[in-house]
């Protein structure tokens, strides 16, 4: 398929990557052109205007957050004004169910199709096609994406027909790591302050019930405190426990334990912890704690 | 090995059983005799003092709570004055930290041997001797057991020469699951105020990231509010997190998440819970945002 | 002085009969011109269209949400093109720190000047011209609004040359106020479960250490359940925290009370508790404790 | 009155003093005698022996906690055993509910009385007489003791016939004040990251809506960041929420603000806090913020 793909983060160059793999024909388009570099070497064309990646049947958006994602779309010769009739945007990255709503409702009244199809997977999984796709909109859209989110995921959900279900679903979902981490960041700092070693409490975890791949790597990265280099960085797991918490407000549902996180990704960011692992939150509980971290 | 075994209830029932088909020879006790019959049948010797439970080379308690080990332990002919030199008491329920030190100096000041060997597992595990087994204790004392857990385990861990760092183990991992009891809680409101459907969002969580037997079985259990009857019991799961806040406050290990999931239970055991599996703290969140449950 | 007055709830309906009673010449505007008369009756002018209210030398907003003073000051004929060049807009509702930064670039680069001026207080004290108004903004402007204030007021704060700082005071103040609300509600619970009278019990506690009209306000009513009619409303409780924890967001500083409180508005809100005063809140943990409520 | 009064730490020594202004025979004991000193010089006997103070119609205690007070009374030689027949056990410190109940049993048992009598105040409050007294007991107890108790308190309120009422109501006090603590801490993280100044925030409440002691005093030290000498140390507050929080779990009431102070304290004490005021809860919501403290 002709595809566009905007947006060339660590996430999203490796997505690309696997489009090509597959032998997709993928126009890349980056705000800073330098980091398609790779991509072009393995057969990637360079959309030097934004319009130039709207050319094909579906565009892909993976980028940062709102404003990102917002801008791209609604800029002058952005998304919007330059997607054909019947054209697909699938949004990949997590953004907010308030922006997923106004985007189904632009690109319909634009005449174009809007897919939601956000991923759990960090930098590896994307690399590796390995990526788990939650995606919600229109079964007919969904289906002509197909193709396409086959050759980026391991597991390819059609959720809704509603695109901002999946978008909560992803949100949800992060939410839900969000939780383990700080639970883990607990237990690690009780059982730390009684003189049992991280590392052989990880392995008795992971080896009995706490089993799945949240633990595993979790576990891991905060049994050895190693939060750097960033697999996903905490600016962005605090931006998606607020668009979590901006959907409860929306909703009426509150949510304890969300607030809980959140409170922990403000304090993370309170102290230059820009540059670490969203899992670094884990270990501020053994900070509380007194151990030396 | 020839082996007493207190505690008849629903997960030492299963554990018992497991013993005798591995051909030990099984004496029994219990406060109320008729719910040992089960196991008579399967071979078991009836003990009716609890001294004729006492003259194997092992004796294995699980009992719901400190106050019922203690009295077990400490009582006139009680597993203090009635095991021989040398002989293990071996602690498989959960128990606080404090009654586990208090134990590991009385038999030890008692000539005997102590061993903290807590469960991982519900009823059907017990049964089917797929136990996960966290031992804590001298290694000459777990040797011995060995072959008792191996009949009631899947895998069996020993964890440290100190009994107390196994039940602190057991009740971090009571603690973490009952973490993901809330986090599971507040997403499936937050999702099904926005209209989507429990079980399908059970069904596409642990498709994906979320996989493993906490999530498998617990989230089932929430997304269907099939709460009885209970494998594990609310005042159980209560019970859990006061003796990990118990140890917490010990050691000065500030943990709010297991202090918000207590609140959770205290609230579940106010209105009545009593009958409630555990998980059950996972649908107060749908109450909260106004979900009719 | 000549002055405009928009937004004739129950707070601003009383500040602006205040102004009248000064002797001020004050011209009113409101959506539904219906709830004019009263003001009417005791001289005040009705302006038909919102330009009119423009036409003094400062105009006063009392609006009930960021939306309300948004769409006041930027629409077609509104605020920003009907004020003249050194005229005042004082802002005297709650509204957020990122609408008060908008305002006060909005009207410097119309030439004119922007006041911040929120207030505590209830509907009654509003009336009596009692209130506590807190004032952030050029020290000129301030100045010349101090007559119009003193008749609203018992106390004038100038707080800073920010606006901004008045308002983040004034949600901060709030927050406070909430705090104490949820505090006197898990006490009552408290006290209540154990069979002790919350009435005697709020005599006990304001005849001692807990003097101060937020406790000898608040107290009474969550001791006697007493929440309606409502003097501040939930969902405007609800907003106020809201904002809180948005400035909290913005300037990095975690807050786990005010995300307590929050989602005990979040519950009280999805529960219908849009009539119900704001301290409402207090009456969640005497149910959390099963009490009868 | 003839009163033995035991506990000669910085609030009973100002309660003793109060007592022999009044013109009471007062005999004191301490563990550390050298503390009694300046009472003898004011006219205190000396007790050498627990049973040396009991001899009059009253004891009164004002010790550190629950152990001291138990181990005073149920000792050899100790009060239970000292105290004549009807002679009355005055406990003023702060004790658990469950202690205040045993208490009242044993002195029962014992033909003796016993009131609970626990005060509001710090020690420059209790050096004054100007306490607020909480007493729970047999009216004919209080009216034996009232004498005593308005030469310490400036206002003596009789709550309940059952002493444990006014264990728990003075504990639902001090919950309390942790709550604002923190509550003024989190405030104070906020508008301190925004600039603005933190005694000048504390002038603009305590002139405003938040007036009474708990606001200007506490305020002040939080504000000022003076958090010694302690004049109710941090381990203190600790205990007090945490005997708020077993009365809560007993009582089955959940108090999330109490659980969250809880976890402050512990926190407090896992960083070297013993030696501060309590109100240094009220500093962590800033160092969560980043700023420097």
């Amino acid at each position: 398929m002709k595809v566009g793909f905007i947006g060339l983060g660590r996430m999203g160059t490796g997505m690309a990557a696997d489009l090509l793999k597959a032998g997709h024909a993928v126009t890349v388009y980056n705000r800073t052109p330098a980091k398609a570099q790779g991509l072009i070497d393995r057969g990637a064309r360079l959309a030097h205007e934004l319009a130039d990646a709207c050319r094909g049947d579906v565009v892909i958006t993976m980028l940062a957050n709102d404003e990102a994602v917002e801008a791209i779309v609604f800029e002058e010769k952005g998304l919007l004004q330059s997607l054909g009739r019947g054209a697909i945007h699938a949004s990949m990255s997590t953004i907010s169910i308030a922006l997923s709503e106004k985007l189904t409702g632009a690109h319909t009244s634009a005449g174009q199709r809007f897919l939601a199809a956000p991923v759990f997977g960090r930098p590896d999984a994307a690399a590796a096609g390995k990526l788990y796709i939650v995606a919600g909109g229109a079964p007919d859209a969904f289906k002509a994406c197909l193709p396409l989110f086959e050759a980026m995921g391991q597991k390819v959900l059609h959720v809704s027909d509603e695109p901002r279900a999946a978008n909560l679903i992803k949100l949800s979902g992060n939410f839900l790591t969000a939780s383990i981490l700080e639970a883990l960041g607990e237990a690690m700092a009780l059982i730390g302050k009684a003189g049992i070693d991280r590392r052989r409490y990880f392995e008795i975890l992971t080896s009995t019930l706490f089993t799945g791949p949240v633990f595993t790597n979790y576990g891991m990265l905060i049994a050895e405190r190693k939060f750097e280099p960033a697999g996903f960085a905490a600016p962005l797991g605090e931006k998606d426990i607020r668009l979590t918490l901006a959907a409860a407000e929306t909703l009426r549902a509150p949510m304890p334990l969300a607030s809980l996180v959140h409170d922990r990704f403000l304090r993370l960011l309170a102290h230059d912890g820009e540059q670490l692992d969203w899992s670094a939150i884990g270990q501020l509980a053994a900070k509380d704690a007194g151990l030396d971290v």
